[in-house]
């Protein structure tokens, strides 16, 4: 057997997330067949499947790939911008946007969280990371000046992280995203240090 | 066979649509039997099914009936009341608080709107009558100088149905909702008249 490097088998793995990802955000998880993950990924399903056991250690790998991934742009630029983000555009393009590509992920992570109470137990402590990432992010504005300080930062955050979740529900039924970014701007300042206070 | 009266036809009507209203938020639509129908509405299966074709039937004629107690709370109270009564307390109780209830319909209804594109034409014009109550409200708060007029009422009514469709999705996925009613807080204010403006 041919030895094969860490770095080779971490870029592998990292172009099986990349190329799935994809995927289930075009397919959704049943669609996405072990054919259509070959294809995505460039990849034979011996070479996937070594790497990950089954489509279910590949779609939470990814899950959690995203959850980093969405922590790391809340801390950077905060949660209204993980949420434009999503709006960027339809899933499927090849654009460097992450947003779009995230709501696969979300929207089947919300399906299971809704059905599958062992899922909602595992998935708790990414979901905190987000939080954690939501919160930390809105006290740093606070003590920056920017935020409001007429209210708690973890209900500031509770808000932030359900109107992303209205926003992943909503694209996930088509319904019409005409106003959103607009709303996303009531949302944005109504965190925001009041004018004059 | 016996004449029946318009007003006993409707009260029968009504007995089965609040008996079975408590079973599918209980339930949910898949867990909701014909048993289980009987025994939520006191009437036998025939009974049922004399009034509504199939349980699909009945399932929408509650959604629709659903949607007609919310635009009506919306007109008197506002979105965010329908909010808060989401909130007042969990499903199954005997409590005259409606809330509660509706979150069953809603959520089925949600689910079916990600699933089912037929499903999704078809409530398309029962989703409107929400939208149209909640901006009549709004634009009746306006001219009464209670809302904020520098952000167009087309988008203050998609961000609260925004934060609708979290909630919703929130409460089924069972998460924790301590700090809702003071999201909700800042939610009611952010489409405010601004202190001072």
């Amino acid at each position: 057997m041919p030895r094969v490097s860490q770095d080779h088998l971490d870029a592998r793995r990292r172009q099986i997330l990349d190329g799935s990802r994809s995927c289930f955000a075009r397919f959704g998880y049943e669609g996405a067949t072990v054919r259509r993950l070959e294809e995505a990924t460039g990849l034979s399903r011996g070479a996937i499947f070594h790497h990950f056991k089954d489509k279910e250690s590949l779609f939470l790998a990814l899950a959690e790939d995203d959850a980093t991934r969405m922590a790391d742009v809340v801390a950077e630029q905060g949660l209204v911008q993980v949420m434009r983000d999503l709006l960027a555009e339809p899933a499927g393009g090849t654009s460097s946007a992450p947003g779009a590509e995230w709501l696969g992920t979300r929207l089947e992570v919300s399906r299971r969280l809704r059905t599958d109470e062992e899922f909602r137990a595992r998935w708790a402590q990414r979901s905190e990371q987000l939080t954690a990432a939501t919160r930390a992010r809105l006290k740093w504005q606070r003590d920056a000046g920017n935020l409001r300080d007429d209210v708690d930062v973890d209900v500031l955050t509770a808000y932030l992280e359900l109107v992303l979740e209205g926003l992943v529900s909503h694209l996930a039924m088509g319904l019409p995203a005409a106003h959103l970014p607009a709303v996303l701007d009531v949302v944005e300042e109504s965190v925001r240090r009041h004018r004059g206070s």
